[in-house]
């Protein structure tokens, strides 16, 4: 038996919206008609799908009734206003902005936690963790077999798209306007981040996280299942266009066996291991691609329950549109 | 009384052997000829100095007994054969390529450990440690009568000068070529490090590490004399032309008095804390500074005696020049 709905996407003129809905479409997604919303300042600009052009149109005036799905990839503001609108009309919804709390829409990432779906009703609400979360997700969890993790070490060096649009737009600015020898203007972000790297992605609150380091820390634990566990975050913005780098310490209750680590990385879904002799980077190995690469596979130096890792990871696709994807696979398979 | 030597600087036409030349004429430091010395490469060239122009020699060629002091600011190949000639000579140095055992010339960092000179003989060999070391000693010491340390957890971007000049002209040379869509050409870097991270900074040994990771651990451990301190060390190549950034995450021994942690940090010697308000980088901040700016001080998301900080340090001066010069001086000053 197989099943297609109308769905939708808001946001689908963005950067993960429109990446969603290129993998919607290369990835067979089982829909009927596709439904793309966004602001009206790109209402009437028309996106290819499937062979032809669909109009976008403004989130405001849709009719959640139309679909049995919809995929929230515009901010989170959006997704307050309107989620509420596509449950009232019996929609199931994936939200990629993180606006909705934990326990109205579980952070769900397939390779980890993909049976926490069976403790929901329809209209089903589901949330795609931040990107830097989804990649440690994948990681972290084939290894959970093997380790027992007491902490978690963070780095997240984020690609500049994951600001967005802009963020892409404003290093591809600043990065001309410093060679071409011409002196900064600031303008999307508030200080030098060509050939710079900036110590926090957004405001600090009072005991100095921002929303992302926050959002990394308790995602992951939910994705994991591990609520005790401790996680040590940081997210910095990284001169990079696309493809997050998380330089990953954790510290686990007993010896970690290499051996049974490369082991079990290898044959995870969703994983790719890179061999010591070599090491992945974001842009030479994970944009672009379905997989969320791992290297640097190596106990500590002073502490043999130690195990250092290097993550590589396309933000945009498994960090958001294919993760969401994913979902939306699973839901309409087994649940809708 | 003011003594003033003769000195001589190997790798004087390099990033930090340059930079030296510049910081020994600022400070002013005692000192009554310069010998310039590099390889027969640049040998016949001039550097100003106090308004003369000096002219470059080889190394090969120099005879040691013509001077007290000396600083390596070449490779470590170039330490390894010239350093017994000084030694021979009577001749005191201070290197910076890191070639010498920690038994021979010990690391010292004047903020942190300037005591182990006491313990010297002349002719002195001392080692100016490897840059992200200089930093994280100079931001833990004042702190380590505040915190019993467990663990350091550092991952330290390195910018493209901590591979001297040919780091520097590759970077700018990748991102114009990038920036202009031109397909890219390996060099230096063997694959791109334009708007990418780097997971390893040169090869790693068998267990996984590299060169800079391992003096990293080792060289913290010496100059905070903390031999059983765990080090968690990941270097990374970013792509920023100068000024290294550092993720740390500390953990001790029972929970962190962030005001007190503040206050020490204020008072610190050589290093200047950024309010919780705002954050340091290294291109905005540390670069052409003598102080290590230290931010983004934080308690544990999940872990009261765990501390987060993020440094940021000009890597040629504090990281190697100017920490060497800062030797020379106690050098000049008590013992020689
Ligand atoms: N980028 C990443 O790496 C990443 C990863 C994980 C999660 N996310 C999340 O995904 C969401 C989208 O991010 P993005 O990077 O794609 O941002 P983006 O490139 O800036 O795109 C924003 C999208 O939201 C739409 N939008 C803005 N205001 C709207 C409104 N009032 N009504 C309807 N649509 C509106 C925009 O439509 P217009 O064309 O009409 O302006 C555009 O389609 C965000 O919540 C972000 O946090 C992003
Ligand atoms: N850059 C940093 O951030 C940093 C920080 C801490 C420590 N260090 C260490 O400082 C040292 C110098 O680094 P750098 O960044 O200045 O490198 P660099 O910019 O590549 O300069 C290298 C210098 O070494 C000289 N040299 C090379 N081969 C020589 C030889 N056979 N005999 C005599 N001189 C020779 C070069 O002279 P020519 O002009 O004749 O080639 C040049 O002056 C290295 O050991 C490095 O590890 C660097």
């Amino acid at each position: 038996m197989s099943k297609s709905f109308d769905i939708a996407v808001i946001g689908a003129t963005g950067t993960v919206g429109a990446t969603l809905v290129q993998l919607l479409e290369e990835r067979d997604f089982p829909l009927a008609n596709l439904h793309l919303l966004a602001s009206s300042e790109s209402a009437g600009q028309s996106l290819p799908f499937r062979g032809k052009n669909v109009r976008v149109r403004t989130v405001e005036e849709f009719d959640f009734s139309q679909v049995r799905l919809a995929f929230f990839a515009a901010s989170e503001q959006v997704t307050r206003v309107h989620a509420p609108r596509a449950q009232a009309a019996g929609c199931s919804l994936i939200d990629l902005s993180g606006a909705l709390p934990v326990s109205q829409a579980p952070r769900v990432v397939p390779e980890a936690n993909a049976q926490i779906l069976k403790t929901l009703q329809a209209p089903y609400q589901l949330t795609s963790p931040s990107a830097s979360a989804a990649a440690l997700a994948v990681v972290l969890a084939p290894l959970q077999a093997l380790l027992t993790l007491r902490r978690v070490g963070v780095t997240a060096c984020l690609a500049v798209s994951s600001q967005g649009r802009e963020g892409v737009a404003d290093l591809a600015r600043q990065t001309t306007e410093l060679l071409n020898m011409r002196p900064l203007e600031t303008r999307f972000f508030d200080r030098q981040i060509a050939f710079n790297l900036l110590a926090q992605v957004g405001q600090a609150d009072e005991s100095g996280y921002t929303v992302v380091e926050r959002r990394l820390s308790t995602e992951l634990k939910q994705v994991l299942a591990l609520p005790e566990l401790k996680v040590a975050a940081t997210c910095v913005q990284a001169p990079v266009f696309f493809g997050d780098s998380l330089s990953v310490s954790l510290e686990c209750a007993a010896e970690v066996d290499l051996a049974a680590v490369r082991a079990a990385l290898e044959g995870a879904p969703g994983v790719e291991l890179v061999e010591a002799d070599d090491y992945p980077t974001a842009v030479g190995d994970a944009v672009g691609q379905d997989v969320v690469y791992v290297g640097r596979v190596r106990a500590g130096l002073d502490d043999a329950a130690e195990l250092n890792l290097w993550i590589a990871s396309d933000n945009v696709r498994k960090g958001a549109a294919l993760n969401a994807a994913q979902l939306g696979e699973l839901l309409i398979k087994h649940y809708l």
